[in-house]
């Protein structure tokens, strides 16, 4: 007995001896009424100070582990637990449609396994190599040292508020007219979207967006029963024509659009259609939810303001967004600056939800943007991201036989092959040349796309990118040659 | 022009040039094609290096809002957004009935409102004052130095696998059989609440749970529009006649309970009644999701176990916790532990709604929990509150008449007045005395409880508790006089 002791470090030898001894007690090795070994045996016996023991008997007793008899030593308390008959109940009849479908359409788990060594074209997440964490630990230090206590405790469910004001004012620097609008703060822009879809969608509620479009939006559509109407991409945005034909049909309740940076195709949609976008919406009284997904990441061209600028005082359009594919997803906090009446709405189905977003992550986010550090960051992370770009534009371009090619600046580019190629057999071989990346059906609203696929370069080296599209290109060559 | 250029301080001055140029620009106060001055000049008018007024227009230039031309100097570039017709949508319309209902249900908006210098009852969040923000630097600074770019990024849905670990660990040593079990991470208790809810309830399905109970839970049942059948209190938990009576003629969803601590009663569930609690369960085959709630705070009293300990490796309890009650609730981290197939499910669910939970709370979090700062902190808060719940005991007994008092630790009393007597009316006049508590009607699933309310005396100091609690029973005192 207590033989097998073994020691970790960094954490506290009391708190070892403590859950040691409880692990004993609980599992039935050391029994009830039983005597422990003095504090002097056990100091001997474990080679650990006296009053080591000490703490940890006393912990014990006060938590009702152990019990004391003064001049006899230490017992071991009554813990057993009356064990009732053990039930199993088979839980994937339990849970709901719902809960099943998500399992169904987790990409997680169903898509093509990653493993180590492997180029992998997946990830439009930013590369951890930039982060500039010295930085982020002393806007965390600055932050905590004003109001460490604060930022510890329960804030508000619409946001911190020193953030939310900074966010305002980003946002009124894009031409935004924040006068009657308002933000909440979010757990990412998914738990924006998520927000949103649970107050506007009706059961069997119609959906206009993109096609294709970002498969996790398009998911909780799913998730959420919607009947979703996803129209063609043109070069310069959403087929304006097919959006005013399907307008004057029927209703939708909203509309999901990524105009400045759209995922997967990177199509950045134009000024002109931006201002034809806004007038048809307008007119059907359609209410727009925008992406404003990395606005931040065009690397060449001249300003373009997101749809709520061209909306004005008007309060149609939903802006929702994160710094997450750029600054630090690990961090969680995205916004919907939207309409005040609407927030106001909102933040008492986010209280419901989930309280509030991390006031950690918000303050130190907050203090990190205030002190222009992310102004810094910025100006490297796009200067690496366009040089990966550019190496992987003139790539394909080079290795791939695509039919078109897409993607105006960002973290990916997307492939469409010539019709009846299918991107999920080419992934096939790819990954047994060490190579994956996203087939593009995913992003469908309707189960268009087999030829399609998007390449993800945000976290590769720029070897790899190279040495993985020659062999997508390499791939194909072959397949068309034999 | 440029005069009213202010500068605040810790905020790199170029940005703060960027931003005013850039507001100029986006409000129409500085034309297109207009030339700006010279950086030369600006410098001069502003008091700023040349070198901040050069990185300014640098930065304009690159975002595509100013541009040069050679020997001439720099000059506005087109921005302006064809606005469109402002359109004007009701939303209080168009978002759905469930939104309607949280706004109506949400106690920050509806609640008496505090005031500043008020004594206020309201509130069970920990007291800032204990919060050792030393540590929590230390550990975030550890946390950060071993793996700070991974704790910046994408994490799992699942959770931050150390503290997954560590959890597991914590709850192996309060007995719980782990073998065929699992953790998902969530943004506090709450979100795991949701996230059971929008899994396990059927439209209008049946859910069981103590009457009185958790507010935020009742709320969520409500919008998730179940059946809730409230089972009274009695001194040590729910009344087990009426539980088996009420089992035996009708199937439910699951039952939620709050066995440790109970909220709002304070009432722990006795041992033996655990025992009968889950006996009645698994015969009638009905899951039970368990509350965890401040499990941590009893200040007396042999060991207990959660009724997980119970179902020994039964996969029939799904047990929800968070340390947000004792440790950092500005940090959202809640854990469900439960059935390891059930939690396969969940994490998609997860992913699909929220991603993952913030890793940066997650990993500072661990971090702290194993350096042992935990236990440290515990002992002291411990000692705090429960001079602060023994003062809040003593008062209550001598100047409130009761009929019935309960609360066995913790961080709040639960008072039951006389039938007839209204404790909003009392509430009332409390308030124009600067006192303020919860009335206990937002606990009661069917209405009742008018005759009750919550003390919650977590942040008051020991002197506000004896005043506040003697104000509430003079109060009460005059209006049976009166």
């Amino acid at each position: 007995m207590f033989n097998d002791f073994k020691l970790v470090d960094n954490r506290p030898v009391y708190i070892q001896l403590k859950d040691y001894l409880k692990k004993m007690i609980m599992k039935g090795h050391l029994l009830e009424h039983q005597k422990l070994p003095s504090t002097r045996e056990l100091s001997k016996l474990l080679l650990i100070s006296r009053n080591t023991v000490l703490t940890a008997y006393a912990d014990l007793e006060q938590e009702g582990l152990i019990y004391a008899i003064k001049g006899k030593g230490n017992f071991v308390g009554k813990v057993k637990t009356a064990k009732t008959p053990s039930i199993e109940l088979n839980w994937k009849e339990k849970v709901n449609e719902v809960t099943l479908l998500a399992d169904e359409l987790d990409l997680m788990k169903h898509g093509v396994r990653w493993k180590k060594g492997m180029i992998s074209f997946n990830s439009i997440a930013p590369d951890e190599k930039l982060f500039d964490v010295e930085n982020f630990k002393r806007a965390f230090l600055t932050r905590m040292s004003i109001e460490g206590d604060i930022v510890l405790n329960y804030g508000y469910a619409k946001g911190y508020k020193p953030l939310i004001d900074y966010l305002l004012h980003y946002m009124e620097m894009k031409g935004v007219d924040i006068s009657n609008k308002d933000i909440l703060i979010t757990n990412g822009f998914t738990e924006g979207l998520d927000i949103l879809l649970s107050s506007l969608a009706k059961k069997s509620g119609r959906i206009i967006c993109e096609n294709p479009t970002h498969h996790a939006a398009l998911k909780l559509f799913r998730l959420y029963g919607l009947d979703i109407y996803g129209i063609e991409m043109k070069d310069d945005g959403i087929d304006i024509c097919e959006v005013e034909k399907i307008l004057s049909e029927m209703d939708f309740d909203f509309a999901y659009l990524i105009p400045s940076y759209h995922n997967p195709t990177g199509i950045v949609t134009s000024s002109e259609k931006r201002t034809e976008i806004m007038k048809l919406f307008s007119k059907y009284q359609i209410p727009i939810v925008e992406d404003g997904f990395n606005e931040e990441l065009r690397y060449s061209g001249s300003h373009l303001a997101p749809l709520l600028t061209f909306a004005g005082s008007g309060n149609n359009v939903i802006y929702i967004s994160s710094f997450s594919k750029i600054l630090f997803p690990g961090l969680r906090v995205g916004w919907i600056l939207a309409d005040k009446e609407l927030i106001h709405c909102l933040e008492s189905v986010k209280r419901a939800r989930t309280i509030h977003t991390s006031t950690l992550d918000q303050a130190v986010l907050y203090q990190y943007l205030h002190d222009g550090y992310f102004e810094k960051y910025l100006k490297k992370a796009k200067s690496v991201y366009k040089k990966k770009y550019e190496l992987a534009f003139h790539a394909c371009n080079q290795y791939i036989p695509f039919q078109r090619m897409t993607g105006d600046g960002g973290l990916h580019l997307f492939i469409e092959l010539a019709k009846g190629m299918n991107s999920r057999t080419l992934l096939e071989k790819c990954y047994e040349k060490g190579v994956v990346f996203s087939p593009g059906d995913v992003f469908y609203t309707d189960g268009r796309g087999s030829n399609t696929f998007r390449l993800g370069f945000s976290r590769l080296k720029e070897a790899d990118i190279l040495k993985g599209i020659k062999i997508i290109g390499d791939t194909l060559k072959n397949e068309n040659g034999s």
